[in-house]
């Protein structure tokens, strides 16, 4: 036996090592909430929301409102049933941060129970992944000194914000490419272009030689024939992102034909849906990658096992707790840049 | 370290406790495949194949040719990884039954090697799945002799073979329903009708006021135009069953809006497409029931924890260990009709 004694939130706050610039917005701080979950007989598990306004409407306040019902939800149920667990918590809708720190809170309980990794659990495809570096949005002098310093640590992939300012950033994904010959590109405008701008976007960068491996989300959460249009028009991969929180929304984005990759994000689909999303694309023959909002360690630590376990991206960016300030480090897992091992 | 030393099949043969009638099919034996595989440290997971030429096209001593094979895949890798042995045995295609055995036999090899059940890793959903149990075909006196024992034996789920003779079939199927009032009833054509045949099997026997529960696989296999009108002109709900074998098959069912539910059998698809299936299907708001081969109780063991471990079936016919003559029961499961439990 196994059960749940109780569940806790905890609010913890991190500052950015420097302001994180994407399009529409800047991050100087995240506040995440870990998910402490104890079992009767003591084993803990532990879990982390980092919550996004912008794509699943959350706000932290109102979130912790949220521990009550969780408790309600699960409290004496045994983690040995963690699907059960699972379509339980699917419930959290509203709050998939929360659900996945939830769910991968019960699956490290579980985990710790049985004496085996949370990456096995899942299946243990891989035992190292590697992690790009994010180049937020900035002048291009900015870019450029950002992306020294990313080579400089190892990184090979580098991801490329931009969406706020079509031939500024054009201009600077050219620059960037005279200075990290040899890198791959991840570029994500985050909803920030209209369909056309997008594609002129990803034509221009091809004429130039650039090479993108994934052109995540160009257009508006919501315009699907937006999304197709710039695929179809594109050289280059089109991922969705915000476009695609959960099972049913990617399964649309398939029925659709609207997409080439998905960017898979544990805090928009939590474990459960976030599994069916691997399957599905899988099974469509759509590729993946994985992200992160802006999780600690411990939170990151929930990305990397699940990408071990599941082996299904060919991405992953997983660089939210190298920007942060971190008293502690929590994962279960090590890293040397650009790699996360077990 | 878990490593894989040794893959073994074995042929075992299991005879009917009384000839089973499908559509152009009369079974009085089985011929099935035990797969052994030991690890290094001493550990044995067991498999089982139950081949289907009908279905699958394999043929019995056509796959004990592909023990080596089998061996130079897997040899050395260690179950802990044990998608990354899924992804290699995907290669099975051809012989799906071997795919199944081997991958369950390496899930079960994990299993014993960390102590936990395999319905437990796969999430432990349930405790207790109920399963029907067959009438096969042949002349109305027989079927009612065979529901009447059926129901003494506890079981509370009928399910009809038909598909040879229409006019028979329905007047079976409302002299089954006299005798069995209060049972549900799945009702399989095993691809044996028309599509216009199947609409008035489901119209006649629809006004004679007996409900079926699924109406498995009416038409042809690879009929999918078929299918649909058969589902949109059925009052009940129709399953794929031979057309739906592997999670591809599935995702174009799905895409064509051909079906209301999918039978999956672990034989057809194996345990990776069998748990991508299920990701698919729920997605989709498509229902699941879980069928079977002529698996022995080695077999059977290995659906029980697959309908356990995912909760995912609505229906579960996995009755062929209680059809065979078998000299030791090989399951890791209770049986106590009609359940069967952990």
């Amino acid at each position: 036996m196994a059960k749940i004694k109780s569940v806790k939130f905890k609010l913890n706050r991190f500052e950015y090592v420097k302001p994180f610039h994407i399009t529409n917005n800047i991050s100087y701080e995240t506040q995440n909430i870990e998910v402490i979950l104890e079992l009767e007989n003591g084993v803990v598990g532990y879990g982390e929301a980092s919550p996004s306004f912008r794509v699943n409407g959350e706000k932290i306040s109102a979130l912790m409102g949220f521990e009550n019902a969780v408790q309600e939800m699960i409290v004496g149920m045994d983690v040995r049933e963690y699907r059960k667990i699972f379509d339980i918590t699917d419930s959290l809708k509203g709050v998939p941060s929360i659900k996945a720190a939830v769910q991968y809170a019960v699956l490290d309980a579980f985990s710790e129970e049985i004496g085996v990794p949370v990456y096995q659990i899942l299946g243990g495809a891989k035992r190292e992944i590697e992690t790009d570096y994010t180049v937020s949005i900035g002048t291009i002098e900015e870019r450029l000194e950002d992306v020294k310093k990313i080579i400089s640590q190892g990184h090979r992939v580098i991801k490329i914000k931009v969406g706020e300012n079509l031939e500024e950033d054009i201009q600077a994904i050219l620059a960037i490419h005279e200075v990290s010959k040899g890198c791959k590109y991840i570029v994500d405008a985050n909803t920030g272009y209209t369909p056309k701008q997008a594609v002129r976007f990803v034509t221009e960068v091809y004429r130039a030689g650039v090479d993108i491996s994934v052109f995540e989300q160009p257009v508006a959460i919501t315009d699907i024939d937006g999304l197709k249009y710039v695929r179809w028009n594109s050289p280059f991969p089109v991922a969705a992102d915000e476009s695609a929180r959960t099972k049913y929304d990617v399964l649309r984005l398939i029925k659709e034909e609207a997409v080439d990759y998905i960017n898979i994000k544990l805090m928009k689909s939590g474990i459960s849906d976030a599994l069916a999303i691997v399957e599905i694309a899988k099974a469509a023959n759509i590729r993946l990658m994985l992200g992160c909002m802006a999780e600690s360690s411990l939170g990151v630590n929930q990305s990397v096992h699940f990408a071990l376990g599941t082996g299904a991206f060919d991405f992953h960016d997983l660089d939210s707790s190298l920007m942060l300030k971190e008293p502690n480090f929590r994962g279960k897992y090590k890293i040397s840049l650009p790699f996360y091992s077990v």
